[in-house]
Formats: structure tokens, C-alpha cells, sequence
């Protein structure tokens, strides 16, 4: 599988990864392998992580043809068993085990516990939980399993209209967890389990959850392999292309016990130094996989850094990229609500 | 395929798309069918596009396997050829029609003119052609003929060390074109086809590559479904989930001889009113596809807009959605850069 990772090791001949060969050391679990979940499962299996974990208990339909990665012939079969049908074929080197059940119900939850507490290469927890889910039980009880276990997981989801998502990244004891703020709207009247029957009523794009498994891959990588800064929530409104970004702090009135005792164990230690983003230095590249045996032309013109690089040829720029390069970093930092004060975001919510 | 166009009807329904079926009636044209362009040809033929035109001179490589749709069985294939075989395979209702040739020979480009001329599914010109290019002579190529036909189209672009990447639209004397910004950087001593070589030195990423064909496709349904606003130039910037906007005006200077005619055409030419943003009404939820005979508890909870929507049941909502909700309209205005004046850009460039 060497040549299918060139691409791929090209990351750090650039200097934007230290390590890319880590990558073959971690694991995740995805929670729901439908318009997102199996994209996220394809995207990092395509990266060449170690191993996967997928948990989900539907059936591929017809229905869900309108989204990315499953295929008509597979129609019928569990979407666990077709996924990981697919991406045994894309990259063997993927260990991928499957589990073809709802964690929401008691037994099938303390299995779910011990798989995610136990189920990396070498039998530790694994490195992250990825929430592709599409209803509120379930991702409460990703939550409680995570505050318990205390795994890091990152949370998406994409809108009912289908124009709109976000990720989330959920550190326990560091970052809001998902009790931390209470429903304000529970219609505890309507069962869920009735409103998310296929073809009722829901919409779904492929562009939408394309988009969403690709921040939700893209985080996950920059947080195991080290590089650039993980966003902890980015939203994406389709209609008007708007990115709202924003850290919350943990609730310390959160009704969830473990998050409490996270958040006592975080606020008793040493905080670490905030990482520096690693240096993009200019290094020789190697050219492993050359196989042709030229050599370039002009080395210097390698792209070092993202602002220097274009998506011309080497060396070569166009005005195009412009607002790339300059990158306008005050009205970005605008843009972005560091520490958002949990009382104040409750009171506009109250508000609207 | 009725039952495949469940979700997809639902956004005429939730009052999204005013007429989702009109889908059936467009032709897109394709330039490029590799990391963007391969994804973005299965987002379309997933939405149920009438008509797509694919072209590619590339074989499907090893090498590629780490982005997302082309499988290592299909490798020694034409990649339009292998793509053509999965999307008719994915929804047989899309015409799909593929030229394995490179557009930019002289010879090639006259097939390419008149193809995307007289392509459409009544024999008219194609609705919109999508650069998915990685090169700036094919880029330069498209622009050319565009210009001379009329044609918008969207041009993309993923940077080599695979972290950034954008998405621009050209509407003919409207908008700036690709010849409209002199390049100011052109490294002519190099030869891009030496530099662009399989496994030499560009790295790529799933993640970056979905995220941009998800950009572009987005904005193309926005486009030809006249929902949303389509953004000019859309930005992504992987490491910092930075996604600057800018709009840009053509320059009256362009070397491009039908730029300039398309100016002037534009210029004289009555503007329309700015179509207003179609209006999210509440709608009665028709259920068509309810195979079930169920009626919902609640039906005022429907989303009627991308506002109220949430990734949860309907009439559920959590916390997590309020950055969402609140949009925080001022400062996105701020962010976007109106009618930027290209001698202004020139200068920014230049000082940098």
C-alpha cells in the first residue's frame, strides 16, 4: 500500500505534519454510519488510520442514495456490515470492526462502554468517539459514556432543511459537555423515534454532509497528528456560506456527575503550555515515491507554509488567491467568540 | 427512483428549494475528474441532475486512492471512464457523457468549444462548466472558452500541501474572469506538466477535497435552483477553519478580447432587481412518500427556515445550536468584502 500513501506522506515532506505515519496508530469509534458517518468512515480510512470501530443498527434504503458513499446493490444489508464491505476494499490495512446495535438500550450501552474503554490496537480506549448520529438520545448517551470513560469525542450534525451543520468538540472537564446546557425546548410529548422514520420527513444533501464529515475528519486529524488549531465548534449555514466558530466552558451545575468530576480533575491540573503550531519548515523533499527519478527544477518554490501555498503548479501564483494569502486575521479574530459566557448564551437563547 | 428522491423532495417541502424537480432539466459540464472534480460529479448525480459531461485525459492511479470515490480495482482505468461506470451505477436517471481527451490541445478545445455549446439535454449550451482542474493552462483554457460563449461557470482549486483550497464564480463580464488579474507571479521557466506528475511532491487530503467539491456543488444548486446567495469566492483554510468571501469586479483592462465584449454587453444591459431570497413559507408537509399512513403530532414544528432548524427531532432543540441560530449577522457582514476594487487587490499583493 506504499504507493496509495504518497500523497499522504507528501504532508510531511512540507512540513504540515510532523508525523503522518502516526496515523496508523489510532483509533475511532464512529457512532452512526449514515449521510455523515460513513463519510467520515471512508475519509479517514482513505488517510489510513489504524482501526475504526462503527456502531450503527439501520439498514441501507433507497433512501438514503441521495447522500455520498453507499451504493444500490447494498440495499438491504446493515449499514455496518455494507460500510465495512466498502472500505476493506479501499484500504486492507484499515482494521474495521463492526457492531450492528442501538447503544441507547442498557445492555447493548455497557457493551458499547467496553468496547470504546477497551478497543484500541493495543486494548486502551480509544482515541476519539465520532458522533455522526441524527437524534438526541443518542448523542446523551455518547455524552455519558464519554464524561465516564473520559474519551474526547466530537459531535456533528446537520440540520432537518438539510442547509445547515456543525461539529463539535467535546473535551470532558475542559469543554461543555453535551448536559452542560440544558434543553431549554424538550417537546417531550413527540417521540422522536416516530419523526425520524426515512422518507417522512426529513431533507438531506449530499453537499451538506459532505461538508460536515469534512470539518469532522479535518479536526480529527489536526488533533491526533498534531497540527493547526482544533476548531472546538464549527457551524456551517449553506444558504449564505457562514462559519460561526465559539469555545464554551463546562457547566459546573452540570446534572451529569462524571462532567463534574472532569471538571475538578482539569481545574486541579498543571495547565499545559499552549501548544506552538508546529513550524512549517522548508525541508528537502524527499521524493521517496519518485519513480521516474527527475528531480525539480526549482526546489526553493516548494510551498512551505499554507499562506504560501497556491493550487497552481510550483512557483506559480494568481491573483485568485489573494484573499487566501492575506487572510484579514482582525476580522477573523471578530469572528470568533472566545469563552462564551454559558448564562449569557442561555439569556439570548431566552431572548429569541 | 422515486423512493431515492425522498429527502431531496423534502427541501421543497420544508420550503428550501422552490421547485427541486427543475434538477432534472440541467447539464453541468465537468472539467477534471480527480480529487474535487470525481466527488463533485457523485454530489450531482446523487442530487438527480439531468446531465453531466465529464472530461479527464488521467488514468486512475494508486496514488489517488487516498481521496475519496475511485477504488483500487479501477485503477489502469480512464478516470471517466471508471467515474461514468459508478455514477450510472449510483442513478442510471443521469445522462452522463465522457471525453477522454486533454481540453487544452488546439484540436481538443474546438470539440471542447462545441461541445459545451450545444450540450445541454435540449442542445444548447450547458447550464454551468466546473473547473476541478489542478493546472492553470486548463484553467486559462476554460476561461477562454467561457468567456467567448458565455458561459458562467465555477472555477476550484485545493492547494498543494492539501490544507486550503477555494471556489470562485465567473459570470462573463460580470465578475472578474480568470484573465481579469494579471498574473503577477508567472514562474515560466518551469514546466507545470513536469512539476504535476503522480506521487512527486503534491500532497492530498479527503478531507480538504470533499470540503471543496461540497462548496462547489452547494453553490451550484443554489445557483440553479435559485435558493441562498451564491458566494463569488468562497475560501478554506484547514488549519484555523478561516473561510474568507470576496466579490470582484472584471478589469476593463482584461487581455481577454471576449471579457471585454462581455463588459460591454454587461454594461448596457438592464439589471435585474436582486432577486429576492426566496421566502421559507409553512408549508403543509404533503408526505408523499409516507408509505406508512402516519400523521405527524406536530406539525407547526416543521423547520420552515434555516434558522429554526436543528439537527434534532422536530420541536426538540438543544443549547449547542444557538452560534446557528443567532447568526450573528453584523459581524458576517464584516467579513465579506464587497465589490473589491482589483486595483486595491493588485496593490495588497504587491506590498506583500
Amino acid at each position: 500500500m506504499k504507493k496509495n500513501f504518497s500523497r499522504l506522506m507528501a504532508l510531511k515532506r512540507m512540513g504540515i505534519v510532523e508525523n503522518y505515519e502516526d496515523i496508523r496508530l489510532f483509533t475511532c469509534a464512529i457512532v452512526g454510519i449514515g449521510g455523515v458517518g460513513s463519510v467520515t468512515a471512508e475519509m479517514l480510512t482513505r488517510c489510513g488510520i489504524g482501526k475504526l470501530i462503527l456502531f450503527d443498527y439501520d439498514k441501507v434504503e433507497l433512501a438514503n442514495m441521495n447522500r455520498l458513499f453507499f451504493q444500490p446493490h447494498q440495499s438491504g444489508m446493515s449499514k455496518v456490515e455494507a460500510a465495512a464491505q466498502t472500505l476493506r476494499n479501499i484500504n486492507p490495512d484499515v482494521e474495521i470492526v463492526t457492531f450492528n446495535y442501538n447503544i441507547t438500550t442498557t445492555d447493548n450501552f455497557q457493551h458499547f462502554m467496553d468496547t470504546i474503554s477497551t478497543g484500541n490496537l493495543t486494548g486502551g480506549p480509544v482515541d476519539l468517539v465520532l458522533s455522526c448520529v441524527d437524534n438526541f438520545e443518542a448523542r446523551y448517551t455518547i455524552n455519558t459514556a464519554c464524561n465516564e470513560l473520559n474519551i474526547k469525542w466530537f459531535e456533528s450534525g446537520v440540520a432537518e432543511n438539510a442547509v445547515s451543520g456543525h461539529i463539535q468538540f467535546i473535551v470532558p472537564g475542559e469543554t461543555a459537555c453535551f448536559a452542560c446546557a440544558p434543553p431549554l425546548i424538550v417537546a417531550s410529548n413527540i417521540d422522536e423515534k416516530t419523526l425520524k422514520r426515512d422518507g417522512v420527513c426529513a431533507a438531506s444533501l449530499p453537499t451538506t454532509m459532505g461538508i460536515v464529515a469534512g470539518f469532522l475528519v479535518q479536526n480529527t486529524l489536526k488533533y491526533l497528528l498534531k497540527f493547526g488549531e482544533v476548531t472546538h465548534y464549527l457551524g456551517y449555514s449553506a444558504l449564505n456560506d457562514f462559519f460561526p466558530t465559539m469555545n464554551m466552558k463546562p457547566n459546573p451545575n452540570c446534572e451529569d456527575g462524571y462532567c463534574k468530576k472532569r471538571q475538578e480533575e482539569y481545574a486541579v491540573k498543571p495547565k499545559p503550555e499552549k501548544r506552538e503550531a508546529l513550524k512549517a519548515e522548508k525541508e528537502e523533499p524527499i521524493h521517496e515515491d519518485n519513480e521516474w527519478g527527475i528531480s525539480l527544477i526549482d526546489e526553493s518554490a516548494v510551498p512551505s507554509s499554507a499562506e504560501e501555498a497556491t493550487s497552481l503548479g510550483q512557483g506559480l501564483s494568481y491573483a485568485y488567491e489573494v484573499p487566501e494569502i492575506s487572510g484579514e486575521p482582525a476580522t477573523y479574530e471578530e469572528n470568533v467568540q472566545k469563552d462564551t459566557n454559558l448564562e449569557e448564551l442561555m439569556a439570548q437563547m431566552k431572548s429569541m
